[in-house]
């Protein structure tokens, strides 16, 4: 797999140590929350209640990483969103005292552009896809000279959202599966490069998203088609070059689950935890609830719980 | 205060600690989220998080507590409630095979009555206020031989109760003071007597519910006129004997939070950390938000989120 093997890219273990540093205390430390057999599910199961995290999402993390690291004499930031990066983003540049520029998809759900216009950024509603306010950042970046802040395929980002794993080291034992949601695969990337060699990391995919797994099966980056219930958080067309060699180089595993079994999940969440949790947030869950065998005990982390929560 | 020195009926160290023990398992451990200054309120907070307990909100556990030491015999359990007291005690006399009768004021909430029948309950409104549901369900006990689970003022439900506290003993530092709603006292008794000697705990009251702060500014159990946003859940009329006695014994303090502190707890609740807690459960985090002073990092007790939670 030639084509994705690109570990150059790869965060190594002194960017994810400095990130650790850099973002102590300005991002949360989650909570795990362990439940016995038959208590949520037939088997045991902790939850990383990531949801918890600012800006309601894991991207605060990763966002935050790559604002201060951004090039000295960075004036101000740009990003392409389906909405909780760009809220990441814009709380990130609000908390440099940057201004903000954020290109999401006209589709994208009114929480999740109240949110990003609540933290001060500049809103730009763009026509299309991902892939087309992508390029409208990108654009943005290269007339304006602000700085573009990937959603997933950036180093820094990456390395931010490691935190989370490198929390887990703390919290969960070593062996124990952690299955996450994966979109563009920066949470899965970022998780897995934290734990490697110490905990297996499973990437969940919307059974109408299967970006990584398409990817993974074809042996390089590939487009897929994306659609379904958590499209505007998992909905990357593309996954990253960083998530794919990662997943090459780990051997990492994917599951899909049918929007049903999601939207179940966060009815169950609710009604069980009282937790409101997105569809991307609850896509992990899902395979355990759906019954996947995962061998030891499950981890599994709550990515974010930004509206709407219950359908 | 002679009148409200009744220690005979205040559980001791054996009871809570036989609680702990025949709990464990049974209810959920409940995480704790350390937030730091600058983060939710200006002084550094932690965070309880027993929204997450079975039924939504803390009264499972002494409702469990006093289901499992019911006298041999027991064919059926009853209770009166305002809701949240209902579907634990629904809820725990289920897991025990035990058919329940849960007696609540009209004015119940849809959400808490749903609960309460989701669990397998037959739920009885009566018309009038707590007292008068109380009323009917110690008529119905005496009537058809059920056990009565009271909502606060018995020693197995404090018991069960300190079980919030027991594990607070493995969570913060002795000497932070903890912060508790209180309605008629259940959850401020366990949890006092669970810390007594080690935290000081405060008992957080709506304005609009003195129950507790007008009894020991009367040295004695006196009836209290209780509204406000919060009334379904901490709108006890009478404090506890119980928690009457323990609140002299401890030389305990109460603070008072008008409706408006605790509307904006919830909406500040949501927006920063995507939590979905009810009035009750957001008042004890009210008064830290409103400015009270209290020393070293306070520790909150988020106790419940079974709706309307968002007004």
């Amino acid at each position: 797999m030639e084509a994705i093997d690109q570990a150059d890219v790869i965060p190594g273990r002194a960017e994810l140590a400095a990130a650790m540093e850099r973002l102590a205390g300005k991002v949360r430390r989650t909570p795990t929350l362990d439940l016995p057999a038959g208590d949520l599910s037939p088997v045991p199961v902790t939850l990383k209640l990531e949801m918890l995290q600012h800006t309601g999402s894991f991207k605060a993390r990763g966002a935050l990483n790559a604002v201060l690291t951004a090039p000295a004499g960075t004036r101000s930031i740009c990003a392409a969103s389906g909405g909780n990066h760009g809220a990441a983003v814009a709380w990130a540049a609000a908390r440099a005292g940057l201004p903000a520029h954020v290109f999401v998809p006209a589709t994208v759900p009114a929480a999740k552009a109240a949110l990003i216009e609540g933290y001060g950024a500049t809103l730009h509603r763009i026509d299309g896809f991902y892939a087309d306010a992508l390029a409208a950042s990108h654009a943005h970046a290269q007339e304006h000279g602000a700085h573009h802040v990937d959603a997933y395929d950036a180093p820094a980002v990456v390395a931010g959202q490691s935190t989370l794993g490198q929390e887990l080291t703390e919290q969960i034992e070593p062996g124990r599966p952690v299955l996450v949601g994966c979109g563009g695969g920066g949470l899965f990337s970022g998780v897995s490069l934290a734990l490697e060699g110490r905990n297996p990391v499973v990437a969940v995919e919307p059974a109408a998203a299967p970006t990584l797994t398409r990817t993974l099966e074809a042996g390089q980056v590939v487009d897929v088609d994306v659609s379904g219930v958590a499209v505007d958080s998992l909905g990357a067309r593309r996954a990253g070059d960083i998530a794919a060699a990662v997943a090459q180089r780990l051997g990492s595993t994917t599951l899909l689950v049918p929007d049903e079994a999601i939207i179940q999940t966060q009815l169950y969440l609710w009604s069980n935890l009282r937790l409101a949790v997105e569809p991307g947030g609850a896509t992990a869950l899902a395979a355990v609830l759906s019954g996947e065998s995962l061998g030891r005990h499950p981890v599994v982390v709550l990515s974010g719980a930004n509206g709407p929560a219950l359908r």
